[in-house]
């Protein structure tokens, strides 16, 4: 299927405030997904909402997410007909602006909301991708650096499985946005840059001294 | 009235898996929420789940959101009775736990969720001190280095109150759970460490340079 370069906006993708900062390419949505790992998926639960961190992995113009067969959300998509309502967003945060006045401050970021239905994912072959996309989603590789999954233990997963239709981003950048008339104030303005750092890698208790730390990590 | 040193479990802040990583501790809550400012913000609309990323700010065991009041959340707060159901929850990232098997990756994480009824606050003077609250929680002290909010910005900002009542933490430390049978696998295994991390601060292209960074910035 041929895809079009933007997701169709629908009534609940576009926001009612700050509209200049939603976008719908999906160039930048895929980007925007591809330099996280953790969500905030949201569900309803009696009526209430719920709202967990957890991983989650794309393959294409699909996201998903595993846990234990156990797990609400999991166990909820899993019973769900046509499929759970969820909401799924990836927020990165880039600065903090700040402004002369409180009122303008804010903060550099890039966030995708994704709204649909999850449904449970049972085609075996599907599901081992998936588990492969969760793991590489968080170090780009270590699917092949690891055992993969057994009988046991994918009897023991969930994953399910929330395709990225109704979808937009929000992007915030540059300085702050202070009125004109406070411009002679005496307070400092301007953006603090916030970054994502790794720190050096410790090795499990048990490991064999000569399995050397891979390029891939090595790389983070 | 005296605070008890936790907060009483209800059934849905009991975690159906993983219930040694929950803690209802007040301190441990706390911290995990101080050192924060960016939470995930649920809400149900029309059946469906919302998760917006927002502010958010904390005085003792209350917690405050802003923002237009045009956006959705606020204004469905402003009209819900007896308050709009909302899940908040904040998440850290702590490090990449990294096992031989694909089955026991995992993070290292501190999160708390928060379900209750955000109501919208009216009190001038909680709403003042709702919004220093909201701009300390980002950078502490940085609300008596800027320009409080005017009568014309008051009226365009709404802030609703969450109270922590039903509240837990989850947390996870420490390395990677293996199976005893996979000791001899040779993937490299262990924790990657992750942190957040302060750039150099650009000031905003009209910044008088007479006006010197600050030292609560400079220390960040």
């Amino acid at each position: 299927m041929a895809e079009t370069a933007s997701y169709e906006p629908t009534g609940r993708t576009v926001p009612t405030r700050s509209r200049e900062r939603a976008s719908y390419d999906r160039e930048l949505v895929h980007g925007i997904l591809d330099e996280g790992y953790v969500c905030h998926l949201g569900f309803v639960r009696d009526g209430a909402p719920v709202v967990l961190p957890t991983l989650y992995g794309r393959i294409g113009e699909r996201l998903y997410v595993h846990g234990s067969t156990g797990s609400r959300p999991l166990r909820m998509a899993g019973r769900a007909d046509p499929g759970l309502p969820v909401c799924l967003t990836v927020t990165h945060v880039d600065g903090l602006v700040l402004a002369r006045s409180a009122f303008h401050h804010s903060l550099n970021y890039r966030s995708v909301v994704v709204h649909g239905l999850a449904y449970q994912v049972t085609d075996p072959e599907e599901r081992r991708s998936a588990l492969d996309a969760l793991v590489d989603q968080v170090v780009p590789g270590r699917s092949y650096d690891s055992r993969q999954a057994n009988a046991k233990e994918l009897a023991a997963t969930s994953v399910i499985r929330l395709d990225l239709e109704e979808v937009s981003a929000k992007v915030r950048t540059g300085g702050p946005n202070d009125e004109p008339e406070d411009s002679a104030l005496p307070h400092w303005t301007g953006v603090i840059p916030l970054a994502r750092t790794y720190g050096t890698p410790l090795p499990a208790d048990d490991l064999d001294p000569s399995v050397a730390l891979p390029d891939y990590l090595a790389a983070l």
